[in-house]
């Protein structure tokens, strides 16, 4: 039985929960190691308050489980079987109590609770979603690791997107090149989908890669991440292709500066909206306050998005071994785009970012 | 007003329910023409029961909703305000009767029910799942171009694997090729993750490519879709790389001649369950029974698994119009892992299938 079993059974025995079933992928894999995704398919892990966890997934997923490390039960199913009905079955064989079951409210589903409440007869559920974001704030050394492999591929997947530039490529051409060679180091999957954005198409902060073609004087956007061993990377760079016009450059000098400040609060003790606000003053200092629409970051690790939300009104404080993102960016249409993104790191005195790839403005001839 | 949103509006009047609430990627680009996933941020129509849609969106995707030809009322929110609050002010200010509310029930959360319930005040709910279901089945003449164009891609992409199967190289080489060559024409998004499985790990029916070499003797799985215009397309074939064993040969002999069994069955008046149990008695008679641990098929559109699902106990009658895949497999471990899919649509009289890359065994040199 692994130490976030044992922990999450601790947390159930003070909130006098007889039970959690997790059920999204991360927080499955964060307490068994095996990470799927059965698409419409259910999969959960069930954890009584004592004894051991099962784990309930598709019967032709059982052997990739088992081979992914999890050496505790296992109910497998077919598509004509009912694995809720498989679960209750197994809970009343084993006598485990069932009364109070702690639930991931922000990801079961209003149908799947009725057809839980409707398997399982009078229960009633709580929320685990507070517990798991506890839980997995706070990453250990070895999802350290992961996590700074994942931010160094991400590095390097800038590198060949700024390799590949030039003039009549377009936004896919250099998508395609950068998933090609991370695909060739390993990679089966990214955080999220690629963004290459040239010009006008970066003015948006979230725009689709298309076949745009990029052109001299044109800002380049990148933003990207990869997965490794289940660890999501997330980084953000801008860069200029060929010169650019004053006002082009004044907006990547204000973002740089906006970003630097944000970073230099982060350290154990430091309020997370503060990061924000602080963030945003620069820039709306700078005249540009109506064009930075968005947060400045979000947490980062099995999820690419997790809590905590870095925007103004946070007001968590922040500890060593929390990783999140910090990206402020400004849109001007038809003007530019820009945004700059780390993945941060808070460490015993301060921070680190875990992506790399130079900040200053780099000019691609 | 589009006929969907009339269509939902109709129904609305026939259940005594007031409004509507969408809330999945695809459901509202089903009434809205506008595609987008904002993670974890909050995306929602609402459709009272006569009136205007209005779309809640982040601030940032305003514009776009605009550019991707959505004409109605937008409510848009920064990261620091309540999409439900200003969604609720927008009801009461337009006087909406909303009583009783449809929503999603397969993909709202209980934490969302949770937050829609405490602004909305007492609100009853129903679920709008079957209807959109029964919308969405029976595909139009725009849907179908889309869904054609999509599989025809899914068959060159297939073709692409083909032609780069070499000794030494890896299931990820092979992959990278298959989706740069896929971006170079402009597409940006798989349906899924896409498969190529070579040897042993073609034998488990959801593997994961990695840095395993493709040798002689191997027959090599693709699975694999691309989306076009938010339609999806799912294709999988097995093919030999050099010479195969009698009984690999056997097997895929086997799947073959479920695959079109099943085929054959497809016309409008068809029960689905029969498609289902035809390739599965083929199968089970050729001794493989145990090594088709899945259903036959999934319907096929906007999501890449939708309704319908094409198991043994499916008493649906199929229509004409309707699109779904037949994709028998037989996994025997340490043998041979064969699928065979095709995307099929019910004509008038039968059946065409949209995926058309061969499916005698390919031996490829």
């Amino acid at each position: 039985m692994n130490t976030n079993i044992q922990n999450i059974q601790g947390w159930l025995s003070a909130q006098n929960a007889d039970a959690a079933l997790l059920t999204s992928t991360e927080n499955i894999f964060y307490v068994t190691g095996f990470r799927s995704n059965p698409h419409e398919r259910w999969l959960a892990v069930y954890i009584p308050i004592q004894g051991e966890a099962v784990l309930i997934c598709p019967g032709m997923e059982k052997e990739d489980a088992v081979h992914s490390g999890w050496n505790g039960p296992i109910i497998g199913y077919t598509d004509i079987e009912l694995p809720m009905e498989l679960l209750h079955s197994y809970i009343e064989e084993h006598k485990y109590p069932n009364r109070m079951l702690a639930i991931e409210t922000a990801h079961l589903t209003v149908d799947r609770l009725h057809i839980l409440q409707h398997t399982f007869g009078k229960i009633e559920t709580k929320s685990i979603e507070q517990k798991m974001h506890d839980l997995r704030i706070i990453k250990s050394k070895e999802e350290l690791t992961h996590l700074k492999a994942a931010a160094k591929l991400a590095d390097f997947a800038i590198e060949v997107g700024c390799a590949e530039l030039a003039e009549g490529k377009t936004e896919l051409d250099i998508l395609a090149a950068i998933e090609f060679e991370l695909k060739r180091k390993g990679i089966t999957e990214m955080s999220f989908s690629t963004m290459v954005l040239t010009g006008k198409n970066a003015a948006s902060p979230h725009g689709t890669p298309g076949l745009t073609k990029i052109q001299k004087g044109d800002l380049v956007l990148f933003d990207l991440g990869v997965v490794c061993h289940g660890y999501c990377s997330d980084i953000t760079r801008t860069v200029a292709f060929g010169e650019i016009s004053a006002e082009q450059q004044k907006i990547y000098e204000t973002v740089l500066e906006a970003e630097q400040a944000a970073l230099q609060l982060v350290k154990p003790g430091a309020i997370a909206g503060t990061l924000d606000q602080t963030a945003r003053k620069i820039i709306k200092n700078a005249g540009y306050g109506e064009f930075f629409p968005h947060r400045l970051g979000h947490g980062l690790g099995l999820n690419v998005h997790e809590y905590p939300s870095i925007t103004s009104t946070s007001d968590l404080v922040l500890q060593e071994g929390m990783t999140f993102t910090i990206e402020p960016g400004i849109y001007v249409p038809n003007v530019a785009g820009v945004r700059i993104e780390d993945d941060v790191l808070v460490t015993a005195n301060g921070f680190e970012t875990l992506t790399t790839f130079p900040k200053t403005l780099q000019i691609i001839k």
